[in-house]
């Protein structure tokens, strides 16, 4: 027996962004750095991130209000999405401080970049993979605003690629979860997908 | 020093599909469950899922082609969206077989339902929790839809709560990587969210 509350979002004193946060989990982390129309650099973490279209290639991130970053992206066009790995949990987390505009976040907390191969934003050097992008297009929803980015380069660390893939082993991604919870990588399991329905 | 390889998209020999799947991890399984305008009820995994908006709270998937969700949930208008827990892991793969429109995943495999507390379509009686959703909207993106649904109700057993909130312990979610990778629910830290940057 699975006795359930019900938490109704016509009820003022339910928190609609905990409950969100915390059941729609585990979240992937886009490290985002952009580059504002005055040539200073952004970077910081979006964890309401997934693929919008897989023909042609297209992310997406949700930013809640008017960041640093959509601001960048919708003055300039173009944005890069860091993978965030183990190593960089701090950093990550960091980057997500209430920076001033005018603050390259990267410079402020001594995280190197490296030039992108397609794009104008930089790239975080130690991230195994950066997902270059050019935007595609932008969806007000509510009090946020969906960015879409056609992906125009896949840059991967050679280190992170068997036979041409990118591993889970190598990549370490790191995952968002409710309140200031984090997942650290997963342990990771094979499932064949059923090509079809079971017999009988 | 990290070497790169770049995958352009524009090189036809590049597979967009498997690096974003490879790359945007770990992703969080939506598993919708759907009514038909006949009736008929659906049951299928989406990892390609995301908060789409606090205020109102909406959250989406993105349905890759036509499926039988997307079908549903533009003829009725409301769809569930179930945490995929770590012990329905099987049950959650068995459903993504290609069953034909005419066909109840839950009652092809022997997944209890339960009616849900707001809207039509019934919820997996042994998931943690559900977000009922009103459709609010969907964007054609490229061979995609963004499905994005305002949520109506959190409804979650009163097992995975803590002082209100879901507890990751309770939960257990699981999540989709690259392939056929799964990961298992991530161990879990916690990071003081910086509420400055740091000084000096």
């Amino acid at each position: 027996m699975n006795t359930r509350r019900a938490f109704s979002t016509d009820d003022p004193d339910v928190n609609p962004y905990r409950l969100l946060t915390a059941l729609v989990v585990p979240r992937p982390i886009a490290w985002v750095s952009s580059l504002g129309a005055d040539g200073v650099a952004n970077l910081a973490p979006h964890s309401f991130f997934t693929v919008a279209s897989n023909r042609p290639p297209v992310v997406q991130f949700t930013s809640v209000g008017a960041k640093d970053t959509l601001r960048n992206v919708r003055a300039t066009g173009e944005f890069v999405v860091n993978l965030a790995s183990e190593p960089q949990m701090d950093a990550v987390n960091q980057s997500s401080a209430p920076y001033g505009a005018d603050v390259d976040e990267a410079a402020a907390l001594g995280i190197a970049m490296e030039p992108s191969d397609r794009v104008a934003p930089p790239r975080v050097a130690g991230a195994p993979a950066a997902i270059e992008c050019v935007l595609h297009s932008t969806v007000e929803v509510g009090s946020c605003t969906l960015v879409l980015g056609r992906v125009v380069s896949f840059s991967i660390s050679e280190d992170a690629l068997v036979d041409g893939v990118p591993t889970m082993a190598a990549l370490r991604p790191l995952s968002r979860l409710g309140g200031s919870e984090w997942g650290l990588p997963p342990e990771v399991v094979s499932l064949e997908r059923p090509l079809e329905p079971p017999s009988g």
